[in-house]
């Protein structure tokens, strides 16, 4: 049997995600990371959900001096009501200077570990073009590049990265997601990270538009 | 004024490393990782010569679930007395697997907060030319796949991943930190991280044998 590492955040994207690798039959080891986000809580979901799958769990946790984003400092606003033309402009606030390959790198170090075949990760292009460590020519040339500093990659073993999302829509992840069976309302998107979702950041945003395409209510605003 | 990021471990390298980037009158910063090394004693080393050297020092903490290696698990022995043909042609059980890209990440991220023009690091190929992570071709990869990643890349912005160690030997490193006039009582190489070098690990055994090439004692042995 195949065996995937997935960057499981508890969000909506990396819950299909993790879903996927279960339903192409893949052994699937999740791996979420704490580094001082708002919206901590999405990794308490994100146990919740593993332990529900019976899927086996490691948590990595990063302190880092990065400072700015306001995806972790609370007294920088998150970005409100901002639309998609907006939202794909533009590198938003919420942007975790380099967080992505300090994420890729950590997996691929699981993934050696665990003698992975692949890694899961639920980037997407399509809504979050804005974030430069999304973009597909980046997530290629980061791979190869890992696979050259590794001791499997050097032996000969391929890691893949699967990056089943990174083309689909909102819309096509959330309908995905209802044929995987994924139990939305145990995921979490919200940025703002408080009781209920705020309904306005750009997570908010984009899941509602998703889920309103796809014409499936959000059980987490019902 | 330049300013670089010194991937800064307290080991002799990286101690060679950071005094050459202040002698190329870079403004630096230093940047030290606890990932749960038996040597952890590297970094309050480190932290001491941060100090001595009035440069701004930043700590990253590292929390992962590798296992297996014995540079992390004090259960498994370290290699011991081992010579240079060796040490160059096998990779060591002190690899600890996709650490280098981890740091390497962890450093770009920095570097990109901190608005930095270059990153050092005190990888050296010829000794250590059983790690993978240590290799050219790899660290070129690497640097640049982050840089499609980031908002500084994609805004054009460059940031040079300096590596003046890369080929040099143990002997040259050791004459070099002479010239620069590092203190070399206040570095620390050992794997073992007990009060005294053990003597016998390969970081020991690599240090020796530069010290004595170069025709200076070590005055961490005396």
């Amino acid at each position: 049997m195949k065996k995937a590492i997935c960057l499981f955040s508890g969000g909506l994207d990396s819950t299909v995600c993790l879903y996927l690798a279960r339903s192409q039959q893949y052994e699937t080891v999740a791996l979420s990371i704490e580094y001082g986000q708002r919206h901590y809580k999405e990794v308490s979901k994100a146990q919740v959900l593993a332990r529900a799958l019976q899927v086996r769990h490691y948590f990595a946790s990063l302190s880092m001096p990065w400072k700015g984003s306001s995806l972790l400092d609370d007294k920088v606003r998150l970005p409100q009501n901002r639309d998609l033309p907006i939202l794909s402009k533009e590198i938003p606030s919420t942007y975790v200077p380099g967080r992505n390959s300090a994420f890729l790198a950590l997996a691929m170090s699981c993934a050696e570990t665990e003698n992975a075949d692949a890694i899961f990760f639920g980037a997407n292009a399509l809504d979050y073009s804005g974030y430069p460590d999304c973009r597909p020519d980046y997530l290629e040339a980061f791979v190869r590049a890992m696979l050259l500093g590794t001791k499997i990659g050097i032996e000969g073993k391929k890691i893949e990265i699967q990056t089943p999302l990174l083309h689909l829509s909102k819309k096509d992840i959330v309908l995905l997601g209802k044929k995987l069976d994924v139990p939305f309302e145990k995921t979490w998107s919200c940025y703002a990270g408080e009781d209920k979702p705020c309904g306005v950041c750009d997570a908010c945003v984009l899941r509602a538009k998703g889920f309103q395409e796809a014409g499936i209510p959000d059980p987490l605003l019902s």
